[in-house]
């Protein structure tokens, strides 16, 4: 008998785990999609996964959160991000756009955190995870598939519209 | 007669200070809603009038404007907002999503300001007057009546999809 | 046969030059326009040509980039702007609104960037150009014409719901 208690209490803890995992990160709006991602969630990584999931051909997203973020400053001449961690910050504001690039999703994401002093950094973000909070992002999705593409001697992706 | 004039000027004042209070604060969008806060407004109370008297499911916002604003950074520890005020600034952008708790709106909006300096604050805001100038706000609408629930061991309030 | 061939490369050189400043700027999506912006755009002018072209009624905006912005700050006393320029900074997030004013487009856009050290700046945006990138824009476009009107003693332009 204890076997079975023991099966079932693991079985028991193993669904509340899933459940956890399988809490929806995303909901359909008349405009696009509503996303709630969750502590420790990988930011660039949810989008992309829905993007690819729901087939958005383009769509932009505005959010705000509490998140740790890596940001980078673009060197034009070194063609390489300036990279910089900011743990534990409020996503005062995430603005972005969604394409896509050698059929893979691309995510062109501008943020500005602020700190416990609530001073506000910022700028290009490299990457993101969800902090001890939620992440909360809009998503008006368009109908026309978008790429990006690198233009020279720009050295810079763009959202190309044709 | 003098008193017909006066009965008549103060009606005339009293339908001016009248029409100050009850110009429209929005007006309907295909998407939503636009609204336009004015000199003295509170922030919330707009917002949380208007998600009530158009038994508005969710919403996310996005605004610009010119306040007043308290903003809190959350103590994970002490589960309590540290508060700060910062007058007379610039509302950069505004983030923010509508949802309900126990049938009353709940409102999640984090805001960027600046300063004479144009220094920039901000994250979590607790809340905002409208100062000498006015405060726009597009509210998108969404269909579904969503909830905002405290999760714990997070200690946090979360939007919940499901 | 030499002057032929001159008159190809040249026809050739016009034609890229052409191609280059006749990239779109803007499509059409389900709820407005997508904008993108190149290297040397001025950024109020672009708006302003798509919003006479395109007879926009209304419309907000969220947008993100790389640029050159001029920030000013209202005086109340003096009731002008005390401006300050910021060169290649990233522009974190842009928010703002169209309307119309004695027949001519109208913006108010506010917007927040972020310079090398990730530092941010802004408030009240008076002018902005393209710089090293893009700035993609969102705009969400509404059906009723709205006026933007000087309300006195404010002194500042204020959005006509009515």
């Amino acid at each position: 008998m204890r076997a079975y208690v023991l099966l079932a209490m693991l079985l028991g803890f193993g669904l509340k785990l899933s459940a956890q995992n399988d809490t929806a990160r995303y909901t359909k709006t008349p405009t696009g999609y509503l996303m709630v991602l969750r502590q420790g969630d990988d930011v660039f990584k949810e989008i992309e996964k829905m993007a690819v999931a729901e087939k958005i051909p383009s769509a932009n997203l505005t959010g705000m959160g509490f998140v740790n973020a890596k940001f980078g400053f673009f060197d034009f001449k070194k063609k390489e991000y300036k990279p910089k961690d900011f743990q534990q910050v409020e996503m005062g504001s995430m603005t972005g756009s969604i394409a896509w690039q050698k059929d893979k999703p691309s995510l062109h994401v501008h943020g500005v955190v602020t700190d416990a002093s609530f001073k506000a950094w910022g700028g290009h973000l490299l990457s993101a995870t969800v902090s001890t909070g939620s992440l909360e992002i809009m998503v008006i999705v368009h109908d026309k598939r978008l790429e990006r593409k690198m233009e020279e001697p720009l050295g810079a992706n763009v959202l190309q519209l044709q």
